[in-house]
């Protein structure tokens, strides 16, 4: 297909490499900074552009990639060319893109995506919705050379989805991130922690997270979670943390 | 070595068949339970016992490996041997086995042990402490025999590394639980999480986690966490650890 990426961010980024390596010809890279552009656009073979008046209509498709609040101005100055534009957000409905045009879709990655660390698409879950069936299918048919994992999720699910990944990657993350500062305060080094946070990952590759939640919570071992909570009193965030998920983990034992 | 496990639970398992597999002789395995510690001594070729009294003197280490409120009882039973004991707890101080013996040590595993999950025991870091210089080196150079991350860590960095894991393991696995809940709600499959779950760990396998800290709170993106509270209206528990999160990740952007 000859594709069109509105965009230059992480996902833009992952996913023009992507479509290029599957043999997609990118014709055009726009993004309101020319040298992002430039830069993307120089990786994918592609044609970079700064300048909304620019960008061709010959072109199969739009992907629009850029922060949920753009797209809706995006969609508005692409739908002149009517040709299919998707977007590639979790959280923003169909309905976005519907109000300009009714060839719409969405191209939803559902993963974290990071400058400068490479990622295998072909596992990257993509989540296809289309504004009718032939849309829907050649949607499809264009992810499928681009990852193994592909589903039609209307807007509604993808929603939750997008929800759930703030559950399943960025608290985590987050959490990491408050273990990490400490263990710094007391002079230990996070290597010392990175082959369980692996491991607490790799568990769930297979198994249901209920069936191997470990901890004091889990065992009702009062004992140390207050000593836990002894040793956080000058943290009084991580603190309320602490209770809070501890008591939502002795819930979860109880149901 | 010559060694005795006192225990037959998950961190006994994993931890006995790695000394055994490193060429350890394990003398016995004791185990209130005598179905447990019969299972555990036929895999590592060890003599069971569930009798205190039939615990021999002839080992040269025991190794502790109980809830930690059954540790105390345990060293004072073990004591009269006069041999080197330690226990395997992240919470409980050396202190616990000092009030019986001056041959008192911990040999403390920091990772998450599943039965049936297999574990590559060189890569699980091994936190040393030994009551005298001489016990230190020794237990040392044994832990040295199953793993390639061995420190020496006192009890008071070991409690902080303890409570780091309820962050960076326990935690995480409840949030992939919440969200694997929330899709089941929505009849969606765990496997599209899955992948996104393996890459937020992997991440930090050489980054720190503030580094790739992503998502709506990270961007300040206000517009998308109403959106996902109200979809979190009839989860009042998700929700307040939603609003909880998202504010600790707010200011940590603002550091």
């Amino acid at each position: 297909m000859r594709i069109t990426l509105i965009g230059s961010g992480n996902v833009a980024t992952h996913l023009g490499a992507a479509l290029k390596n599957a043999g997609h010809q990118i014709v055009q890279v726009y993004s309101r900074g020319a040298q992002n552009a430039a830069l993307l656009a120089y990786h994918i073979k592609a044609e970079p552009t700064a300048d909304l008046w620019q960008i061709t209509p010959d072109t199969d498709l739009f992907i629009i990639s850029v922060n949920d609040d753009a797209i809706d101005s995006m969609a508005a100055a692409l739908a002149v060319h009517q040709k299919p534009i998707v977007h590639t957000s979790g959280a923003a409905a169909l309905q976005v893109l519907l109000k300009y045009t009714d060839q719409a879709g969405v191209f939803y990655p559902l993963q974290t995506f990071s400058k400068n660390k490479e990622i295998y698409f072909r596992k990257v879950p993509l989540c296809i919705e289309g504004a009718y069936e032939d849309l829907t299918i050649e949607l499809i048919q264009l992810a499928q050379t681009i990852s193994n994992k592909v589903s039609i999720v209307n807007s509604d699910q993808r929603k939750i989805l997008h929800l759930s990944g703030v559950f399943a990657c960025n608290f985590p993350n987050y959490l990491y991130h408050a273990a990490q500062q400490l263990l710094a305060q007391h002079n230990l080094d996070f290597n010392l922690l990175r082959p369980l946070i692996a491991e607490t990952a790799q568990k769930v590759e297979h198994r249901m997270p209920a069936d191997v939640q470990t901890g004091p919570a889990t065992r009702g071992d009062e004992k140390t979670m207050a000593a836990h909570l002894n040793l956080l009193q000058n943290e009084p965030d991580l603190k309320e943390i602490y209770v809070l998920l501890s008591q939502a983990i002795i819930k979860m034992g109880q149901r």
